[in-house]
Formats: C-alpha cells, sequence, structure tokens
C-alpha cells in the first residue's frame, strides 16, 4: 500500500486503503479486514464474493469514484455467469473484479446465488456477516509413496497455505471419512472450519467433495411458553425459514418457578424437562429444515437463548438454585459446546454457541434482545424492556447500562385475566371504546377488518371470537380510562352504568361487558381484571425506574417493547396505562421477538457475540429485590398513568382524563386502590 | 531478578536464576519454566511440589550449595507431616521452604504422596513430568445477589488469578455438576485442566470437592498381536500397573494384511474390528485399574499408540488405502480426541492423544519407540529396529534421521516356524548348543533353571514344552550356525548326521532335533525353519543397510531392538546371524516395548508430544519398494552373518566359523540358497 495507489473505502465499515491498480477487490477487503465471503478461494465458481462498486462523488468519504475504477466485466465472471446465471444487478465477483482508480465499494449483507428460492420470513432485518463457520474450497496433493504424509495432512497443509489455518484441529468425527471424500471429490473438496474465539484454534468440523457452496445456521430463543427458531444460510446471511412451537415443558408447570418447584419435587424432574425442550427443539429443526427443502445435515452452527432457567434446563443443568436467593446462575458466560453434546439432531460436527446470561433473572434472551436493540450503544437513553413472565427491563447508553428484571407476572401474556388467552386465532387484539356511547369496536386475530367493517362477522365465523389476548388487554383498559369507564386508580366506576348497560354490577364491583359471543360466555373485562394488569405494569414501571433513578435521569429518548408483546402492542395505549415512562411516542416501538433477532446477529457474525459478551460484562445489574424504594415506585405506578409522574410528551398527542383532585385521596386513606403488599416475585418453596 | 540475589540452579534441567532472599523455591521454580506439580496451589497441603535440595561444592554449575541455603523446616511443612507423614528423605516442599543463599535443588520424577501402594511395574524409568492435566484447588467466592456472575464463571475468575488459566473453556458434561460440587466441596474444589499444545485453550475437563490430590493417565501400545497398557499417577510419575491382553482382532486374520482383506471383503469388517479392539482396550481399563485399586472416572489422560492400521481400526478408519501403493494414510500427524469420541470407558473429560505415524508403514508405536529410544538425539548413529510382522527400522543421530519398514513377516514372532509359538509359558526361549557334541541345553518361558540344572523336569512339568519363541529361534538358529550344523548359506549339512544323530535326514533336507518331549511331538528345527529365518533377517538387515547408505556410512553406534523381541533377545546371537550390522556387542540392547515407554513418555510430559511430533515431521522417509538396491541387500543378507558385510566387532568376542572359500561359489550357481524372489511384502488383493 502506498499513499499514492488509489485509495478504496468498503461501506458501510468505512475501512480504507490504499492499493496497487490491478489488485483484486477481495484482496484488498481481506488486508483491511473487511468481511468477504469467498468458497472457492478466489477460482470464481462459488460467486459468494460478490461486492457492489458505488459510483458517484462521495462527500463524506472526499472521494470521486468513477464507473472506470472498477475492472470490466472479467473472463472469470463471464464464465461464473454463463454457469450459474446473472448476479444481482451491480454486483461484482470481488475475486476477479479489480481496483482501477479510487473506488468505493458495498459489502452487500445478501449475497444469493444459485436462484435459490427466496422465502418471505418474518425476520428480514439484513445483518452483516463474519460467521464462525467458514467454508472452504481446496484441491489436495494426491498421496505419493516419497512423501507419506497422511491424505488429512495433506488436506490439513493445503487448508493452510490457501486460507491461512495453521495449527488446525480436526473433530474426530471427521478422520474416518477423509479417505473417501477426497477420492470422491477428485481430491479437490469444500471444507467447514469452525472458529468462534480468535483465542481458540480453528478446527475443520465437516467435509463435503467438490465445491460445497452453501452451510446454514439456526437461531433459536427458547421461551418459557413458546420456542421460536429462523434458519438462515451462514453464506448469504438469508433467512430461509422461522418456525415456532410450544415449549412441552409447559405440561411440568405452566411458569418458570413452577417448573423449578417440578424439578425439587421429582427426581427425574430435570431429566425429562430437559428431554422434553431438547426434543422439541429437534422437532422444529425438521420443521424449518423441511420448510427450506435443505438437509439438516447441512446446519453446521447454531445460537440459542432463553431465560436462565430455560437456559439451565436446555444444558441439561439443575435449575433449584435459580428457585431461591442469592438466585445463582450455574453459568452467566457465553457457552460454547457441540450439538451431539446436549442431543440436537444436526451435524455431527455443529457447534453450540449460548450467548451470557445477565443474571438470575435476567437471562440469555434479555441478552440477546439488548444485543438486537443496542441501547449499550446509543448517545441518547435507550430503554428495552422484554416481557414474559418476569419483564426484563435494560436502560442505558453509550456511557453506562443498567438492567434488572421485574414480576410482572403473566398478565401480559393473557394468564391471570378472567377472558385472557393466548395470542391465537380468535382472540381479541385490538379494541377502541367511543369516549361518548362507550361502545367498543374490536379485532381478532386471523381476521382483516375492524368489527363496524363489512364481512367481520363471516371473518370470525371460523374461529369464533374466543378470547383476549395481551395485547387486547392492554388496549382495552387503555381504552376504558380514557373514555372515564375506569379512574385513575383502576376503579370501574359506579357511574358508568348510567352512561351504557355494558358496565354492569359483578358482585360487590363493576364490569365492562366488553362483546357477546354468539355460543360461548360472553368476553368481560372485570375490576379483578383490571388489578391484575394495574399489577403487572406497576411492577414493571417501578423496574424501569429503580434503573431511571440509578442513572438520575427522568426522561428516555427511545423504547424498545419486545417479547410477549408482539409487534402488535400499541406503543400510545402502552404510555396512557403507565406501563412505561414518559416518551414521544414515535420513539416507542414493538420489536416482537428482539431475543430472536439478536440470536441471528450472534450466528451470523461472531463480532456481535463478543460485543455482547463484553456488553453483559459491563452491564450493571439490579436486583430489585434489594432495593428499598421498589415498594414505593410501585405503589405510585398503580395508578394511570401514574400518581407521581408526568407524560407532558404523551399529552401532546392524546388527551389524558382529568387528575382527581388531591383531597379526594384522602377519602378512603387507599388512594391507588392497590393492595398493599409488594408484587413479589413468586417463589419456588 | 538481580545478580546480587543468591543464585539457585535446577537440576536436571539446569535452568537458573537470581532471586531475592526468602523467595519460595515453588516461585523460583515456575519464573524458570521448571514444571513442579502443586494441587493445592502453594496452601502446603496437597504435597506434590516436593524438592530435594542438594548440597556440596558443584564444580559443573560453579556453585556451593550450603545446608543453610535453604529455610529451616517451616510451620506449613511441619504441620504437612503431621497430617500426612513424612516426605521422602532430604525432600523439601516447595511452595514452604524459601531460598536462603546460593542454591542447588534437583527435581525428582517421583513425588509420591500419601504413603500409596508402590507395585512393582515391568517398566520403571523414570520419566521427567510435564502432563496434559493440572489438578487445580482453589476456593471460590460464595454467590451474592449485587454479583450475579454464575457459579462457574466465578470459578473460572479464581482459576485464572490463581493459576493463570485465561480464556478457559469448559467441557459441557461439567456444567450440570458445577453447583452441587461447589457446595459439596463447600466452595473449596480441585478443578482438573487440561491443556495440551501450547496454542490450545486450556480447558476444565473434570471438578471435585475439596482437595483431589490425584490424576491418573494410560499409555497403551496397540500391537497387531498384543495389547499393553500402563496406569501412571500423573501426578507421581508411577507406574501403578500394567497388563497386556490379545488383540481380539486376531479372530479376523492374524496378520495386519489379513486384516484390510477383511475389511475389503466384508461390508461391516471395519466396524467390527474397531469395536473388537476399543473392547478389548476398556477391558484392559477395567484390568489395570483393579490392580491398581483405583476407579476408571479418575482417568484423565490417555496416550494411544499402534502400528498404521491397528491405529487406523482403532480410530474407526477404514485401513483399506493401507493395503495398496501408495498406502496412503488417511491421518499422520498427531490426533487429539477424546476418549467418549472413540467409545472409550474412562471420565467423560478425558482425553486422548495418538503419536503420529511416521509413514504408510512406519506407525505411532515406531514413533514412539524412537521418542523412547532416542536414536534422533544421540552424538553417534543410532538404530532402533522395532519387530512386529513388519520391522520398523529408524536411523540416525542428531544431524539427520531416517526411517523405513522392512517386510520381515511373522518368523521372529514365532509364526511360519515348524515348532513356533508365542512367547508363554512352556516356550522353548534360550538355547545353547555345545559345539562338540551338538548337544542342546535349552531354557523355558515359565521356569528358572536350564534343562542341565536341577529340577527342571520338575519345573517344566506343569507347562510341558511346547514350542519355541521368537528369542529361542533366533538363538537356536544362531547356535547350530556357531557349532556348524548350518553353513554360511544356511543348509543344513548332511555331514553332521555323522556327528549327532539329532541330525537327520528329512525328506529331502536335513533337520536338527533340539528337544523330545515326553508326549507332544519333538521341537524340531527344519530346513524350512532356517530359511523362514534366512528371510525375515535377509529383510531386516536389508532395510537397515538402505538406510546406513542413505547415510553414506558403515557402522553404527548404538542398536536397540524392540518390539516382538521383548527383553530376551541375546544380542550377541541377533550379531551372528547378521540380523543387525556389526557393532559392540555391550552397545546392543533388547528393550522391549519401547513403544509402550514412549507412550508412557509421551503421558507424563506433554514436551515429549512436541519432541516426538517434530521429530517425524523432520524423520527422511525411505519407502523401501521403491529402492532397487533392497534386492541386493537382501541376497547378501540370506548368508550367516552376510555375504558380503564384514563383522569385525563381533570377531573380537565371538568366533565365527570359517567363510568358504569364493570357489564353492560357483558350484551350483546359486550360493546363498535363497529363492530367487524379494521377499515382497505381502499384500492384500
Amino acid at each position: 500500500m502506498s499513499k499514492t495507489d488509489p485509495l478504496i473505502i468498503f461501506t458501510p465499515s468505512g475501512k480504507r486503503g490504499h492499493f496497487p491498480v490491478g489488485t483484486p477487490i477481495l484482496d484488498a477487503a481481506r488486508e483491511l479486514g473487511v468481511y468477504v465471503e469467498s468458497v472457492c478461494g478466489g477460482r470464481g465458481i462459488c460467486g459468494r464474493c460478490q461486492v457492489a462498486p458505488e459510483f458517484g462523488h462521495f462527500a463524506k468519504h472526499k472521494i470521486e469514484s468513477k464507473a472506470d475504477a472498477v475492472s470490466d466485466w472479467t473472463a472469470k465472471e463471464a464464465r461464473y455467469t454463463d454457469k450459474r446465471g446473472d448476479l444481482p444487478e451491480g454486483r461484482r465477483l470481488s475475486c476477479s473484479a479489480t481496483i482501477q482508480g479510487p473506488l468505493v465499494v458495498d459489502i452487500p449483507a445478501d449475497t444469493v446465488v444459485n436462484q435459490q428460492t427466496i422465502r418471505k420470513a418474518v425476520d428480514t432485518r439484513d445483518i452483516h456477516r463474519n460467521p464462525a463457520i467458514q467454508m472452504c474450497y481446496v484441491e489436495v496433493e494426491e498421496p505419493d509413496m516419497h512423501k507419506p504424509l497422511g491424505d488429512l495432512d495433506r488436506l490439513k497443509l493445503q487448508l493452510e497455505e490457501e486460507w491461512g489455518f495453521a495449527d488446525l484441529l480436526v473433530d474426530q468425527q471427521v478422520m474416518p471419512q477423509v479417505q473417501k471424500i477426497l477420492r470422491k471429490g477428485d481430491w479437490a473438496v469444500t471444507a467447514a472450519i469452525h472458529q468462534d474465539l480468535e483465542t481458540s484454534r480453528p478446527t475443520l468440523v465437516a467435509l463435503y467433495p467438490g465445491l460445497k457452496n452453501e452451510a446454514y445456521g439456526i437461531a433459536c430463543d427458547i421461551g418459557s411458553t413458546t420456542i421460536a427458531m429462523h434458519l438462515s444460510s451462514l453464506l448469504s446471511g438469508r433467512t430461509l425459514a422461522s418456525a415456532g412451537t410450544s415449549n412441552p415443558q409447559i405440561r411440568f408447570g405452566e411458569d418458570v418457578m413452577s417448573r423449578v418447584s417440578y424439578v425439587m419435587m421429582n427426581p427425574d424432574g430435570q431429566e425429562a424437562m430437559t428431554k422434553a425442550v431438547r426434543k422439541a427443539v429437534n422437532d422444529l429443526i425438521g420443521q424449518v429444515c423441511a420448510d427450506a427443502d435443505i438437509d439438516r445435515e447441512d446446519i453446521l452452527d447454531s445460537v440459542f437463548v432463553g431465560n436462565p432457567i430455560m437456559h439451565h434446563l436446555f444444558l441439561g443443568i439443575d435449575p433449584t438454585e435459580l428457585g431461591g436467593a442469592p438466585f445463582a446462575l450455574a453459568v452467566s458466560g457465553a457457552v460454547h459446546t457441540w450439538a451431539t453434546e446436549i442431543g440436537l439432531e444436526m451435524n455431527a460436527g455443529t457447534r453450540v454457541y449460548i450467548i451470557p446470561c445477565i443474571a438470575g433473572h435476567v437471562g440469555a434472551d434479555a441478552a440477546a434482545a439488548t444485543l438486537s436493540e443496542a441501547p449499550h450503544k446509543g448517545e441518547g437513553l435507550s430503554l428495552m424492556v422484554d416481557v414474559g413472565t418476569n419483564a426484563e427491563i435494560v436502560l442505558g447508553s453509550k456511557a453506562h447500562t443498567l438492567a434488572c428484571s421485574s414480576p410482572t407476572g403473566p398478565a401480559f401474556e393473557g394468564a391471570e385475566i378472567s377472558c385472557g388467552q393466548r395470542a391465537a386465532p380468535g382472540a381479541i387484539e385490538r379494541v377502541r371504546i367511543d369516549p361518548v356511547t362507550l361502545e367498543p369496536r374490536i379485532r381478532v386475530i386471523g381476521a382483516e377488518m375492524w368489527s363496524d367493517e363489512e364481512g367481520f362477522e363471516e371473518a370470525v365465523a371460523g374461529t369464533g371470537i374466543t378470547g383476549i389476548c395481551g395485547s387486547g388487554i392492554i388496549e382495552v383498559i387503555a381504552e376504558m380510562y380514557l373514555a372515564g369507564i375506569i379512574d385513575e386508580d383502576g376503579v370501574i366506576s359506579s357511574s358508568g352504568t348510567a352512561r351504557n348497560p355494558r358496565i354492569f354490577e359483578d358482585k360487590r364491583t363493576f364490569s365492562y361487558k366488553l362483546w357477546e359471543t354468539a355460543s360461548g360466555p360472553d368476553i368481560t373485562i372485570t375490576q379483578t381484571d383490571v388489578r391484575a394488569i394495574q399489577m403487572a405494569k406497576a411492577a414493571l414501571y417501578a423496574g424501569v425506574k429503580l434503573l431511571m433513578e440509578k442513572l438520575d435521569t427522568t426522561t428516555v429518548d427511545r423504547i424498545s417493547l419486545a417479547g410477549a408483546f408482539g409487534t402488535f402492542i400499541d406503543p400510545k395505549h402502552a404510555l396512557v396505562l403507565g406501563l412505561i415512562p414518559d416518551c414521544e411516542v414515535e420513539n416507542v416501538s414493538a420489536v416482537g421477538n428482539a431475543a430472536g433477532t439478536g440470536a441471528r446477529m450472534a450466528l451470523l457474525n461472531r463480532d456481535h457475540r463478543r460485543e455482547i459478551e463484553e456488553t453483559v460484562r459491563n452491564i450493571e445489574k439490579i436486583e430489585t429485590a434489594l432495593e428499598p424504594k421498589f415498594q414505593e415506585h410501585f405503589v405510585n405506578a398503580m395508578a394511570f398513568p401514574n400518581k407521581v409522574e408526568k407524560f407532558p410528551k404523551l399529552e401532546q398527542s392524546v388527551t389524558l382524563p382529568p387528575k382527581r383532585a388531591a383531597k379526594d385521596d384522602n377519602g378512603d386513606g387507599n388512594p391507588s386502590g392497590a393492595p398493599r403488599r409488594r408484587g413479589g416475585r413468586r417463589r419456588a418453596a
């Protein structure tokens, strides 16, 4: 590299350097540490090294990238496209195209080849790749009596010479296959090399005859309720299939603490649950492979996340210690293991990486959601809330990040609500209440329209209207509050009965009849339901508030709602309820399974693994059970949106009901209507 | 370290440095890279760090090591001996004893503690230790809600702080046990850390509550005929038990090539033989553990060697490629794997190290024998011959080392000899023939005396006299030659019949009746037997001669005879037969199972692993099948001791029969009496 040579700049990384005219773009990328895939080692046959030269004046980079700054279409590229079909528009093979002048080159996140079937997956975020698996094509010298080096040893030499893998380890299961594969491939083979940490030795984990131009990985989030899995191409980065299934451990206990109790009371309980979750994961692998029409043997890497108890049970670790103080994790750091070691059915060389847990109640799922939402990377203050049975809360910025968990209970998932149910067809997911008539409009999962639109009856005829799911509960209670059906303390007021007969006396309290169903019972919101949501949201808010106090802040700049809320929770309603602190509505987003996205990031790019390991080490962990102010924050947060906190940003777009005058608070001496106990974390006995 | 501080010199390494008065000897050793065991990390409770201060004037080191150069007996040492009993005479605990002046300290190879039962093992060579397994006692912080690091993570921190193991990997099977073991040990545990190569990351492979002051390893030589195993303490270096068993693969084929044929002709042949040898190894492990009264779970490391076909079958690799040119090894380099990966029953964390193979016919057993006999390390020229069905031959010095194999066939093991048998009770192992009367004297395995000594009849009554083993055959033919019964061309002369009726006409040739047995057939040496030995020794000599020519030498300084010859072959007889080139008789030694000793060296000291890996890389491999002069050497070597080579050193101590005049050679035109074909390597079809 000399300063007089043309400058090349790679985006999005911004890495740059000077290279002599005629240097292949791939070589320049490698020298600068820019990750560009290449399976064939620059022979122009795998098509994986494609890049997109960018032309024009780039003020930011102070560079003019002209059309002739890259070589003309090469013979190698012509041969490739003749055989394999066109490259995507604007793409070049970086092993063949050479630098001719100052140049900007974009590294696309997606390098699909072979016209592979493109499926629309739920999770479409582009992730730049630097996977732990590298596919390396080599041509090996044939054996020679004068040089009696073993076949494997000659393969290793070639991998060292062409790919720089010195000191390669070899998985035992590869050894018996080496000779047959080399001969089948006529001495040309593709080696799958695994290297995660820089300090670990690269390892030959699988071997294929000829050019093997594909390798897959799975990213899996093991939730207490649902297990979600993505199947990705490690070479193109593309998500090829996504699937989910119920966690079969539910039959041992609905929530994590009842599962810990099950282990404590049954000698084989842990083994049974470990077996159950691993079987479910194996079944899901089968499902995503069938969906994408690939062989599970071609899965070579995997990443798993889960809350601490799911994490331990998956690894075969007794979770009993997590059932009581001091909630000691057996292992909090990242786990590197083998699929075969934990009974997973993929390739015999497949590795498993498990993202670290943050604390005894803040698991690898929260860490993965942190990786995805990156509260630890922003300039401003970001809040990430991942809601399952516990809420896992991460608040911070580049400067400092905190995490805690808060015992919301399962109300947000529709449990402990009289008409609650899981998000499934037939569940009410959205609600609007007319503030004048108090009449509701609803939307139901599985139907495309609101209940006041034409065709609604027909649309729900198949599923019926069976209950209300988490996001529906949030909305209905927020709407009831906005319509004045419930007051700021969460009391369904008797005065409502005069406004609309949907409000009716129900034993000693009042209820709101949201929907009359044709066959089943009515969908009714009771005072107890409101209390359950108040408790859950107060616990969540109190946890957030604790972290805000630790950071000495009263506002946050950005909020991500992940987990059970799915992508369907309406940020405005969450703010109206006071579930989360005041924020610009447009800066609140529901991000769905952020843990799954984080797992996929760790799968596709080992830099993300190092990033989250470092982040978890640096996150300050707050144990809410040890914080005396939690109770006070909890009591204040029982009110809608909050007894003491202001929501001025929310009030710019929503008119909140007027606050009751302070004197009223002295009426019954229990202003919040909340039970005077801490919404304590439920523990196994 | 300052030059004004006292000098300390460690023997036998000679490593030296200056340390302040008061420095514990252990700390000085560590700083200088001298391997001293310590399980307890200097707490004075394991007793493993014992060293022997040496006093007096050491001219070689230019140092006066005075009695007061080491501190007085310390309180820690007194506490240790009170609890555990005395240290061996002259030993100190190096964690406690400190440097007080210029000092010489010997590191003993044997650091037995706890009055452990001392058994006499066959293999008694002291080997300085630097094993791949280190036992590390630590006391771990208890969990704390404010610092939610996992139990395993706190253990890892402690291992890093006290023992310097950064970036520790953890075997999956350890994880589920960590919490229980920490609590059982009341937060004090001993971690077994495996680290073989410096470039590999250290790995936690097993964990024990409290102080675990022992760990074992096995070294195993898988021969085609016999599997031999040593069980050693990794902490004291001592061999605790040794055992051998027949290789059960014999039922698939007597020699290696017939086993390759079996694989080629039977679809499940390789699996069946792999299973058989692994089962035999597991049974042997059971046997050595029972002998030493230890639990096989306490075996944490293992080293295996074998010829290339045994090596491949043990690893589950199809050996077919070794059955024909170019005799391609699947893997020649050292193999690192896990016991569980290849079906061995030890601790789940036990590692397996397999010494590299030198070439397609020169296996890991020859490499191990090389490690043991060290032809590659001497100033003078050393020859190492390891005899099985093939002879593996290594010749060299510090400057340059060569290896080849030569197809001796199984005659040296007693096969293809009319009355031959394996070395077992009842077999004739030594023979003397009176050169005047031609009457023999014999010794038989299992009896303590010669046949002309009192009590011989009684001593052999139990076993009978059943045949003649390899070393017996060497001796009887050498004695027959010395007594003039056979001539230099190996012909049993008709003239002998007049000297002693033991020589009798037997079809068209003559035989020598060595022994009349009470019940069974007589033990007779036939002309065919003589020819078989001639062929075998000629092949062996021709291989040696080839290597000598490559090194442009006509003499060697030292010869080690290893393998089937056991420790019982008489060097003089081997020279008389011309099995090996001329050499001072006292510089020829029979070293028994040198491969097993080499395996044990690699088990106890990973420096020996690096040494043999390096040596194997540097050894020049000669393929005898490709050498045109092999045939000529072979024909010359058919004669006793050799048609053209001289044995002046041998003739200083032995009077050889006079050479026949050259004119006789022209008598029948076939002077050597040898068949005019090359003693070709037998190959599978």
